[in-house]
């Protein structure tokens, strides 16, 4: 993918208006109060795996409605705490998979959990059960989730599975191993929407993340990102525009609901953002655009000749690097 | 596509062994008698729309579980019955679209009826609301319908659609300027799918198709279809079995509760078939098994150097002069 | 397709200048009076199709040089007249197909008038002969139509094929069923291109178009077209003067000629557009650019998230209505 | 390309059963007594190159109907025959090009005929005018040339090029430079097509070729060429099958008159094939069928690796060695 | 992909004869003579990573011709040894990458080594020096390595590479914390056949390897696999004996010294094969070729619907399992 | 492809500022002075070919640190001199190939040289042997040579290049047939980067050329090129920083050592460039960079609908056309 979005000194500036609906707040506040209270009820069970160097569990806390959300917990093995923690998000598809498939906070010497998102999980192998999303199938939707319920903002996909991303957070702070100060949220592309609204929402529920990493985040700047690109997920979108045009002004007010610039701007702890310049499916000036409105420190790191696959390895370190600094 | 698939000599004599449960039949007698009984309800509420030779009406009627499906009828401007009828299938992300996008039966003089496939819909601009499905998003499904509550016939997608199709033709035949006895079904991919479902399950309900088209019909001899071609929307199995290899048997055990030689194999109307030679969509060798246990008298077209579009045109003629024929 | 041409504000205003020779006038008139006079002399043969609700028949006239031109007329069946009519241009490729491919304006109680576009029809299906074009095959002309004997207006396959658009209006107000005052020219593409050169060329035969429907029509603004799209068809010219860039000025010349701005400019009827602003294949640039300097009362419906396709049924509904206005 | 014809043994025998109507050799005798005889006419006027090794002449002769056919000849500059000369015809889609596009015949001492392919020439710059195609436009015909006038053997595209093609011949040796007992056709695709029917048809002109050289040559074994694969030029039969798929007789009975195979069972001078065997463009079954039907001393070069580019600059090598051979 | 192979049944007893030159064996014992003996001279240098688990290091140890091979150790932190030990080759193009790629080994309890292929590393982030590859780039060569020195089996790249990687087993049995008799070697695709060949050949140097997991193995059964399947890396030798056909027995000669097949049929430890019958990369047959010579005991687990992913973290359970079970 | 780089106005005047290191002229003065100087010996042995009009030279001389050269030399046949020449360049991948491949120079009465790039020729066939290159393989280097040695001026790939090219310019003058006072450089794409690198650098070894012909050069404006394209070989360097992003400062610096834009500043001979307005692999922004550097006296033709094919025969026209008027 060659050059296609703002220049890098444009995007250096490139803080558009936020687009939200006055009733943000409120409808998260009644969000929460309606649909995500309660105990979070973290269960954990030990599952036997091959790895002598870590403990593993197989966890379950309560989600939108109380619904049971799936995940893994990683531990140092025979590890006593508290230890910092790592909430990581997944990207759009990806499920929790194999309990082995992200060793790296764990072997960093983190509480590593990892969210299996509701109805996700179609690109990656799991040996372990899924979390199932309850919301009905929306006539007319695209296939994937983006447009799931997208009539209102009310029935939207996005609005279960941040009630569950949050309850993670408060969840991963009942953990006897865990420093309820110390929990860092994680994850790329629709794991960094979710950072980003763990980030931004938790204090609905009284919790408080202490460090957020938002690599190539999903979700951000939805007025500029549908029809930027031709890429997927975000073409979903258009794809249901194309053939229900009538319908785009709900869309978009539903959007709105969720735009990771609206997350940011509430959001307070350490951040670290990454943008690949080449990126088609969150572009640049999309990340940006959460990034100068993220209302915490924070830092972003830039690859100008990758796409969504961002830094890498290279990014692994940056992140490892800064986890290690903010988290102390 | 070049051809692919099996010769035409080969074609003419491929009648692969049913690959169905002993408790095939008790499985779908327990479905309707569970899902699919009670009074249809047909409600039909006239539209206003510009065509003057034509009365059109927003039809709806319950289906699984006594769920409302969404529908189109139109008649003839003033028709007075009773009238023969053409149930029309959708093929896979159809929704029932527009009034006005197929007028050709109702131009013969038909009644004609217009599901609304629960949760599809996503390829069709439509100007009412579609039929929403209530099945529960199965964490890991492939996107689509293909693999949703793949793990269990009980579960599955196409149970309640096949509960819908088939009340559909009972509802059609409560309608006045209807006559029962001359209802053909008719359907293209999954339409054609749907149609032998019709056919071979309606007795469940106690009625009786008077004609099948199925034309290039979709869900036919899986264990087939899945690996010979990479063409969606088998390949949605495929993806779900390449991520969890691990539930290719059970998979396997609930597609055959659904498959269109089984269905054919159990209906007695006159039907009539196409197939085309380089249709790596639902590919001939699939569509020739299913013709080939079809237990009614059968006629099949075949087109050599066509696709998935079948004859178009040449086809609708051949279709609509059949009708003729067979429904008097 | 992601948005790649001009931003909905500047299309709102963008007219560029005409790009027209100064014996435009002059060479149409000239084209109408050596190779495009005489009685038009309309035939019509009933045809049998299973459609009762309608009048099918295969008719022919006199279009370029007197040569034989083929078509359909679908009447209200026994239907008296006049009847108000719309005379329906097709999108290259598109030959006039089966007599039931387009039924919604005989439904709408319209007379329905098609073209079968001379040495088309590669696209469609078809139960009856075409209209076979008598042009010279140029060398090294690129495959298609778009450049054949583009090296001179006089030349050019469009001369042709306006003359055979212009005759079929004045052809169906000929017909005893129709009210020559009320004739709506209509199509989409290649054919949204023939209802302008309809509206805005017909005076040179004495007669008036009613009304004129235009989507995403094709063969607009030659200059910005050529180059800005890899679509075809515009990029047949393209390839054309990549093997042979000495003759870009001939060629050009030549296409101002047949330019749906300047056609546009000539007209007087009202008028609907469409445009999609992701329509690689007609630009929305370009449409617009026709749009603005369209003479008469003019309406255009703009499709964001849609290509080509424009609007499809959405648009059909918004086509029919306005008809139902302007022809009454 | 992988492999995906007959295994290398396979084609080692694969000769089918001519397809050929009775009437082949009447066919050819009564379309030269009436469109191909009379005086060719060979004109050759200089042209002004920097080729100051090759004197360079833009020739025409009298084709089809006596219709002037366009082409190059190049000579050693100064040379006095008579010498052996080669009559080379184009791949499809190549007009003559330009006049230093093909150098190696000249710059080998043989005086070099190119002809200009009749309404070809798209892929090819061309400072000189090519040959018109004075053939109707069918209406329904596929883009290209492949299904020109498909519905009747008289009217086919192939029968006007191979009167030129034959009659390029008949002109080359009534040049004083050229031996007309040492005359070579040659060409590859399309080019080694027509080769063929020089070879085998020249004798209704009463004039021989002393050596064919046809690399990959298309045209041949219609029946099988034809579904086998997707490449173009073959699929543009395909594409009108399609949508025409009522014309399927008639079309395989017209291009019986032009196949490969059977011009090549009427040739007697020495001959050189070349296959790929991973070219889809004309698989090596095709040509492998034509070579075993060849009447005359024949011998084949094959390159497993390659496709329709054949063995490029090795080929060439093999050729003018054996050209050197066989014309002494 | 779809199924494109030999059948699950074909595929179980698919042994085609081994295709080794006489002198296979004397070629190596002279390749390890003359280019792969002295001493292998591991080096072990700490490097510090956030990775509180594990103890991490950059090591060298001496290949070809004794030149410094790069990689990595990981041992879980403070290790005592001896330990059991995995040495991972890596799939074409992949480096030593960053340390942290791949845990599951050290999680697992044991040492793990990893090399970095000679010239490799073009599609992984590395933040350490990669192994720089010696050899004369070959003119004409295909871009890669797989033809890089294919004129003769002396000067090919593999088998330099094929030294680098029996030496690392050496090397491994060398480093303290390593039990050498319980040395483990794995990999995929180019990695599997690196596995084979240490497996085969590590005898030469008189070491032996404890077990062998070979995932979709390349380089195995050339002469099948070349020109069944367009995926590169085959492709390249493909892509070369296109330009280059005249040294196609050269060629095919050079490769018969380094089929897996061959390496295979010399190996005695337990090995697990892992294949996916969609796999165009490396085609099950030949993965099955090498199979069923494999020489001492084996598992093959067999993934249809897969490519050449496999099973991904279903076989990494089936490796970690069987892993446990062979080297204890 | 579309247009997609700068309008035609801009290009006219598009003189980006130079992006080179105050140490290029000592760089290579010490680059000749270190590693190509000394007696260029260069070498001709007869080669029999088929073509009577031309003699064949198999030749090599002295480049890089004294390593032999190959190329060909083509005379006309028994020519005396002095002959003006042309001295020829290959683009990327393209070797020697056959003799016989371009004989526009020949034909025209010219000496002509062919050099073959070391380590290319892998898109060619060629009968004799080609130029090696001795470089290390660089760890990590995009598949291809834009990356290899890049970390370095003084290990990059094109250093060894640009003292071939150098030195057969040195060669040709040498040979008793050249006139050494009429030596024109010519290539398009990599070979006009090689003829820029002649003229500009050549000085360095104290001869001179006569004309610079450069048909859409690469290697220009690398600082633009990179990431304005997919396109590749440019691509090949974002590429390698895609997975290097850490080397990005070093490989850039390293580039401008190389780039077109100051090796055309500092040529003094006339110069003929050409570019194609929708070239995507040597955009024509970065052309017209070079062009407007350029030194000496030029011109340029610019192809508006040609991509990197530029304008084919018609250049090859112009060329000619220019070369006979600067050499006189």
């Amino acid at each position: 993918m060659a050059f296609f979005d703002l220049s890098p000194d444009a995007l250096a500036s490139y803080a558009p208006p936020l687009d939200e609906p006055a009733d943000f707040d409120a409808f998260w506040a009644r969000t929460f109060a309606e649909h995500g209270s309660g105990d979070v009820d973290l269960r954990v069970e030990p599952v036997a795996t091959f790895m002598t160097l870590v403990d593993t569990y197989d966890i379950s806390w309560r989600g939108w409605n109380g619904e049971r959300v799936k995940g893994w917990l990683l531990l140092p093995a025979g590890a006593s705490g508290p230890l910092p923690a790592v909430v990581q998000y997944t990207g759009y598809s990806i499920g929790r998979g194999m309990p082995f498939d992200k060793l790296i906070y764990v072997a960093g010497g983190y509480a590593h959990f990892v969210i299996d998102a509701r109805g996700q999980g179609w690109a990656t192998p799991a040996s372990h059960p899924g979390t199932d999303d309850t919301g009905t199938r929306m006539a007319g939707a695209a296939r994937g989730l983006m447009t799931e319920g997208v009539l209102a903002p009310e029935t939207y996909y996005y609005r279960r599975l941040f009630v569950d991303v949050v309850r993670l957070v408060e969840a991963a702070g009942t953990h006897p191993a865990v420093d309820p100060a110390r929990i860092a949220v994680a994850g790329g592309s629709q794991g960094g929407a979710m950072a980003l609204a763990a980030a931004g929402l938790a204090s609905h529920r009284g919790v408080e993340v202490a460090a957020c990493s938002a690599e190539v985040p999903f979700l951000c700047h939805f007025t500029r990102a549908i029809g930027l690109t031709d890429a997927y997920p975000y073409k979903e979108v258009a794809d249901y525009l194309a053939v229900h045009p009538q319908h785009r002004g709900q869309v978009m007010d539903t959007l709105s609901y969720f735009d990771g610039m609206s997350t940011a701007a509430r959001a307070s702890a350490p951040a670290l953002f990454s943008a690949g310049l080449m990126d088609a499916i969150t572009p640049p000036s999309t990340v940006f655009a959460a990034y100068h409105h993220y209302a915490g420190a924070k830092e972003i790191e830039v690859y100008p000749f990758n796409g969504h696959e961002g830094g890498r390895g290279h990014q692994v370190e940056r992140i490892m690097a800064w986890l290690a600094r903010v988290l102390r």
